[in-house]
């Protein structure tokens, strides 16, 4: 799966200023960041009036909208997806995957701390705490950065989940729940969906598989 | 794969108009619609100053939001994405997907005719033309329904493509591009599959398997 990193902190600490120089540090790094926002409390990402927006008002569950330069798409669900099934569907092309939120989740965190808003940072070293960004003096067991050393983080960042890169890398999901498979088992899996594919009319020198099976009576 | 439908036609015949009676009359079926808009000169999805906006003006290149009720995503792209791309990715729970626009598309097509706009349908019958909307004659062999009759037309819709379901459907995109399986094959891939992964601690009960492959020197 693609690393993914939690930039967290409480409101107004600074987290998407912070991620407006983290996001091109690694750009410029040669590596396609993607990004997800945890909205608590419901948004409203299209304008009124819209045809997507009278499509979804007509009761399309998921509606996406297409050009030339991007892609846009809504989709309503009955609860709230985790990350583990946002990245695998969302972000196929991406390096690495930053969110703003998810203060809850396992994944590795950067918490954006300032004192003059929380008397305390949100994260413990225990809730995979990997750095704090910060001006303040804190007592936590974690690397402390300043909100100028975006570039150390981006380091940081690089040494710690961008340059180890397997050789292939397999996400299967079943029913949208993640299949852990360990090294071997990827490999011999990997392997033998290669051979089943690449013995097919249509195979080429392929860099990227992609599998949608819907099982009903099998 | 879902099947996919085009609703066509010239500018201000109606297609977004007939879409908000057709979405709701497949909708009450029990049938889940996912809807795709084709935008040819580009669209602002998003609000400006909001945090998204924000990710994306730094340089992301895939952003997502995420709440407990909906999931947004907007993704930046070098190319236009074909139907064939865009339908596994962003919909995966519909049962199936109508698209306003995409005319040139080989998928089958439902044109909204009014000759006060245009003066003869966009479409010929061997546009894989499946029927046309319209109160007005028009001399074309495809069945024309009126601007009134969304109800026939979810009939036509629901015989032709949501009645008949394979017992599994699989979808190999490789380097995003569809492989093309007969059934035999695709029974055999899926076996092979279903027999690797069942042997598998993790395996359960499974309706859906997603596979994602990024082969590296292989």
């Amino acid at each position: 799966m693609i690393p993914i990193i939690c930039i967290v902190g409480a409101s107004n600490s600074g987290k998407t200023t912070f991620l407006e120089k983290l996001i091109p540090a690694l750009a410029e790094r040669g590596y396609r960041v993607g990004t997800i926002k945890h909205d608590a409390h419901g948004f409203e990402m299209d304008h009124e009036g819209k045809d997507t927006w009278r499509h979804r008002r007509a009761g399309a569950q998921t509606i996406a909208i297409s050009s030339p330069t991007q892609v846009a798409s809504i989709r309503m669900t009955d609860r709230e997806l985790g990350l583990d099934e946002l990245v695998p569907r969302y972000f196929w092309q991406e390096d690495i995957v930053i969110t703003e939120g998810y203060k809850r989740s396992a994944y590795p965190k950067i918490e954006v701390f300032r004192s003059v808003i929380e008397p305390k940072p949100i994260c413990e070293t225990k809730d995979n705490l990997l750095a704090l960004v910060t001006d303040d003096p804190v007592a936590i067991d974690a690397p402390a950065y300043s909100f100028e050393q975006v570039s150390a983080v981006a380091d940081l960042i690089e040494s710690r989940f961008l340059k180890e890169r397997k050789k292939h890398r397999v996400l299967v999901t079943l029913d949208g729940k993640k299949l852990p498979m360990n090294d071997f088992v990827q490999d011999f899996f990997v392997g033998g969906i290669h051979g089943m594919l690449s013995s097919l009319r249509g195979w080429k020198d392929v860099h990227k598989i992609d599998i949608h099976i819907s099982m009903e009576d099998v």
